[in-house]
């Protein structure tokens, strides 16, 4: 028997929010599972403990879209920081329990579905590996497209992924190359969630290098301003390219 | 894809013991995954965080097999009290692991080749779950059977089980009574272990109320002494029935 099609993020937010230990379980197309503790979906600030993302959020300002909000831990610090916030997630369950934390502004929504009648953000968040959700080379373009049609333009991305270079050991290795070979991205892992018997629908979650970032930005209007973070995970903070015959005058 | 059929412990062990983190993940044949944080398995009895655990290491003595002994957590507790005791996994790299943590007596061995040219226990240990290994109602009165011919006339089994009927939650409930229509024991579980890319064999693993359990010790040789712990989990006492004939005088 297979498990469940459901409200996989929304069953583990609720537990965890009931205070009950949950784990996502994430299961690669080729066998490969990993399973994380889920207390840090709901960590305040102060714990947690990738430093990087802390450190990332001294560059979100502004009017705030947060992608993918979950249980709404970064809607609820930018909130503290006196910033509008509007947290959106495909899933209803995350979106009642950042409702129950109380975030002011959650929305289920799904990242294909953000357009200006959200009104303008000065920054999109994609933090806690969010920046997966852009899927594909295809699918990204689209979506930081998307995202530059909704930002001002001092407009900025603030977008947590992971360098799948960095993995040396052979299973790994094997994974990026069959990638390569069907045209895909390396580090365009296909992969679905699961959490006692639910499961999400099998789905592209992108990884990339710097390097790698730097190339998909291309005419997207995005370029890459820095990166935070030494390890596989980094967070990229990503600008407006200024449009052509406006550069700044000195 | 699949994963691949491997020694999915010694994997576990292997890892906790160069201190990455790693997890068990156990996948049930209805889609139910669970994951377990891998870091038990090597804790020092201190750590223990199952305190019915620690309180039914005092019912161990004498001589001791430890059946299923992984990182060799109940070995080291035994060995520092100055048991003899025999650690005994179908795991080469658990056994590995146990060899390298100090464990004097680690034996590369499945539950199924136990006999009596390891000598006679005066213990038969099974924590950590480890009950479940005897995995049906056919397979473990065989098992049982095969303790006792290994076992002294005083000889004890201490092993920890799961109450399946404390799960009320409507998934576990049509589990067993699937189980049941298919004349499985309630709990008795179908899963295997996955770990990265490795997983092991589909197997059965059996947990039983403390009623089961005494109906299916009948026969055996063996009888329930008492239980220890008030939750779901608990640790069966099994002790030998006197032989017939052979009643204490007073």
């Amino acid at each position: 028997m297979r498990p469940r099609i459901a409200d996989v993020w929304g069953a583990i937010l609720a537990d965890a929010f009931a205070g009950k230990p949950s784990q996502e379980i994430v299961e690669r197309d080729d066998g490969f599972v990993m399973a994380f503790d889920a207390s840090y979906l709901l960590a305040p600030f102060e714990d947690w403990d990738d430093a990087d993302e802390r450190r990332a959020m001294r560059f979100v300002r502004g009017r705030v879209l947060d992608v993918g909000c979950g249980g709404g831990r970064v809607c609820l610090q930018l909130q503290k920081r006196g910033l509008g916030v509007v947290g959106i997630d495909s899933s209803q369950g995350a979106v009642a329990v950042s409702i129950d934390r109380g975030v002011r502004d959650a929305r289920v929504l799904d990242v294909d579905a953000v357009d200006p009648s959200l009104g303008l953000f000065d920054t999109v968040v994609m933090l806690g590996q969010n920046f997966g959700m852009l899927g594909s080379r295809t699918r990204a373009r689209r979506l930081l497209e998307r995202f530059a049609l909704v930002t001002t333009p001092r407009g900025r991305i603030v977008a947590e992924t992971f360098n799948p270079h960095a993995l040396d050991d052979p299973v790994q290795q094997k994974y990026r190359e069959r990638n390569l070979r069907r045209g895909r991205m390396p580090g365009q892992l296909r992969v679905r969630v699961r959490y006692r018997d639910l499961a999400t629908r099998w789905l592209d979650w992108l990884q990339v290098s710097p390097e790698e970032l730097v190339q998909l930005l291309e005419g997207t209007g995005w370029q890459l301003a820095r990166t935070l973070g030494n390890g596989p995970s980094y967070i990229a903070i990503l600008e407006k390219v200024e449009p052509r015959g406006n550069a700044r005058r000195p």
